[in-house]
């Protein structure tokens, strides 16, 4: 039995090495074009800066090691063609430059995502870069080891976008931040943007909102960016600005394509094709909470999908289940910690619930205790039911927020749920009241007046 | 309508403001033996060592501010009497030495709990104090400034002990502890309590564990412990080896007392007894994982409880119902935070559970990310069903991995739930897999094991 895996990284590798825990017998094969298989993608804004010290650091597992494991893992080839009917992939060598056969019983697509470059005049120019893969910061570390940029211009204000702001700050280098909608982070409400926003503010980055690049400017090397009536001078343009993921491949092989159009899978990470499993940055899925399809590539639901889908090429059968996701989400930008889970209000609203929404600051501990800092909540529910929906948060412990508000949303909580719940409270960790309970506490307000009177039951 | 509100602090006052907000016509006296009606109990061992620096930090509201929300607080007023069929109430005022009748319409008993006092010899030096109260704190304070003690005993190694040894080593003290059990912390598991022991010890805290003190030697003032063979040196004494509820005035005016030894109240937080409700540490509620009656008295519940008995008792309805509790508590120790949720797997031995259970060590960050730091944690769970019966964590961010556990046990998670369950991932916050994923998928492997195969679906 020969199982062939696309892609390495999170979804692949994972998927390799649950199959090979299952099946000691099986012939596994991981094909990647990238030259490191297995590497933590999310490190990569702080191996930029030097927050992180090592590039070894963000590499998990060399080829060398999957082999230990009898995983072979071929990097820097392509496979270029998938022949699902007679079980036939065409796999390029990108070393050798030659092309060759190989054949599979079990195939895992786990292709990834690319960065999306919008079509910007200059964006050719040398200095200008995305930042999706070891390599990119490899090349962009040698710009700026070679020529000193002294000023940064990063384009596009979600997650990769804000995290390089902050890393490139960390350089030394003047920023500025151009976001084509009227706010950052676009995944949350406008009161995180506006909390994002003041903390590059706070920190020297330019922000332009609702500015779109007409051009990057100079000649061979990038010195300048054209928006709106201005033009900035630049040394180095960082376009994040979103990605894509890669379908082309199994498109072709006749694998259906969904309606985000990433992958279509079932709950068994099952393609429409026989046989054929994927996982990762290239799927969508079900969003738990809408109950639609979704596509939110991350890497630690990227390392869960490949887990499900290793295990049933490995079986052949419906052995696990993978259930969707919340969007559950996080990131830095300098000292502001950003995370969310669910829908935001507007997300919620265009699936078509009827909202209600409460929103709080409050301390990340007891406010007499040395230390306490801000943290902002908002919590998301449907207004008929009370059915949580959302949760983001933006401050100190907002990731402990985020996570205490995806575990009720895992366990489909109502906010009357929230009143009575039961954390953990010490004046070093939180408030007698945690946030979330006074959130929901609000919700529950809100709900009695609605009503005219005293809610008859909680 | 008179609502009397016996007790202050986190019960009391809470029922008396949702009371006062719900009905603004009402009469609503609160009657409180200590000098401060409203104060953060939690906060007291970090008041001994400065780390909180005012005494008016812990001080939540006056007397005055109430006034000004027309609710009449009176301290140092002790209720010696209930008289529940002809609703009077025999109050002494412990300023004056005058006792009064006073009458009620509806009545809250937030009488709150006490620390035990073992019957030690020499326990009535000076010297040796209990913590319960601001009023000990003040003692305290007073004793150490004149008397400057050098070494300080520890009686009792659960949350109270171990908070005040922290803090007495704040103040430059040779700090010992001990715990007349073979390990501290027992609501925990032997991992925890070894760490909790580890890190005494680290800090210069002599630990003796399973040792009785036998006497407090000194004349006038305390100079030595006796326990076992041995004969400690010391100059001040905190016993801190439990709380238990004050029940006589409930007891005596018929209110039935629960198997727990609190007052039993029911989903409403009402009495045995007409028109009398109870809250907070001097009442029993029901253990949401064991469905037995639990008495965990915190100041969080109690704030929770305040709110349902406040609210009911001002509608004289059942309006809001109080669910129970999984009893969720957190402390820290010099750099250890020690959380836990649900059962300890002792106690779920005890509640009749057949257990399964899963124990990492994993980093509360990316690995590779600066001040990466390593944390516990253990998940409790029933082997038929996989339903999560406990949780608890050690290290940094266990307050984190706590209140994730809790919301999980709110809403009645199994393991397997947990295997996918979609938290907040970036390098500053967390692991891709969070050491929740990672236990609960230790525990599926477990599973799988057990079945000799691979189960046939999460």
């Amino acid at each position: 039995m020969r199982l062939v895996i696309l892609g390495g990284v999170a979804a692949g590798t994972k998927a390799a090495s649950r199959a090979r825990r299952l099946d000691p017998e099986m012939e596994i094969t991981v094909y990647q074009e990238e030259p490191e298989p297995s590497i933590s993608e999310c490190g990569l804004p702080y191996l930029l800066s030097g927050v992180v010290e090592a590039r070894d650091d963000l590499v998990v597992r060399t080829p060398e090691r999957f082999a230990e494991k009898g995983i072979d893992v071929l990097v820097r080839h392509r496979v270029e063609r998938i022949d699902s009917a007679g079980k036939n992939l065409t796999v390029l060598n990108l070393n050798t430059g030659y092309a060759f056969e190989d054949t599979y019983d079990r195939l895992v697509l786990a292709t990834g995502a690319q960065a999306v470059l919008p079509p910007i005049p200059g964006a050719e120019l040398e200095g200008v870069f995305k930042l999706r893969f070891l390599t990119d910061t490899d090349e962009i570390g040698r710009y700026v080891e070679e020529q000193s940029p002294s000023k940064a211009t990063i384009v596009g204000g979600g997650y990769i976008g804000l995290e390089v702001a902050e890393n490139l700050c960390r350089l030394g280098m003047k920023v500025c931040l151009i976001e084509g909608e009227d706010r950052v982070a676009l995944a949350y409400g406008p009161e995180v943007s506006e909390n994002v926003e003041a903390e590059l503010e706070a920190n020297g980055v330019g922000v332009f909102t609702g500015e779109k690049v007409d051009e990057f400017t100079g000649e061979g090397r990038v010195r300048g960016v054209k928006f709106g009536d201005r033009e900035l001078e630049t040394d180095l343009v960082i376009v994040g600005v979103g990605i894509k993921p890669n379908v082309e491949l199994a498109a072709q092989a006749g694998v259906e394509i969904g309606t985000t159009g990433a992958i279509l899978v079932n709950r068994h990470m099952k393609t429409s094709v026989p046989d054929v499993w994927a996982a990762g940055d290239c799927v969508e899925t079900i969003n738990l909470v809408s109950g639609r399809p979704t596509w939110v590539p991350l890497g630690d639901t990227a390392n869960q999908m490949g887990r499900v889908a290793g295990t049933n090429a490995a079986t052949g059968k419906e052995t696990l289940k993978f259930p969707g996701i919340l969007g559950t989400g996080i990131f830095k930008v300098f000292d502001l910690g950003v995370g969310k889970t669910g829908l935001s209000e507007k997300e919620a609203e265009d699936a078509g619930f009827e909202v209600v929404s409460a929103s709080l600051w409050a301390y990340d501990r007891a406010a007499y205790y040395p230390g306490a800092q801000k943290v902002f909540l908002k919590l998301i529910a449907e207004r008929a039911t009370g059915r949580l929906l959302g949760a983001e948060s933006a401050g100190s412990g907002a990731d402990k927020l985020t996570d205490i508000c995806a575990a009720a949303l895992w366990g489909r909580l109502s906010y009357p749920d929230l009143v009575n719940i039961d954390l953990a409270y010490a004046p070093p960790y939180g408030l007698a009241l945690s946030p979330v309970i006074q959130a929901a506490t609000i919700l529950s307000g809100k709900f009695d007046r609605a009503r005219e009177g005293v809610r008859a039951s909680e």
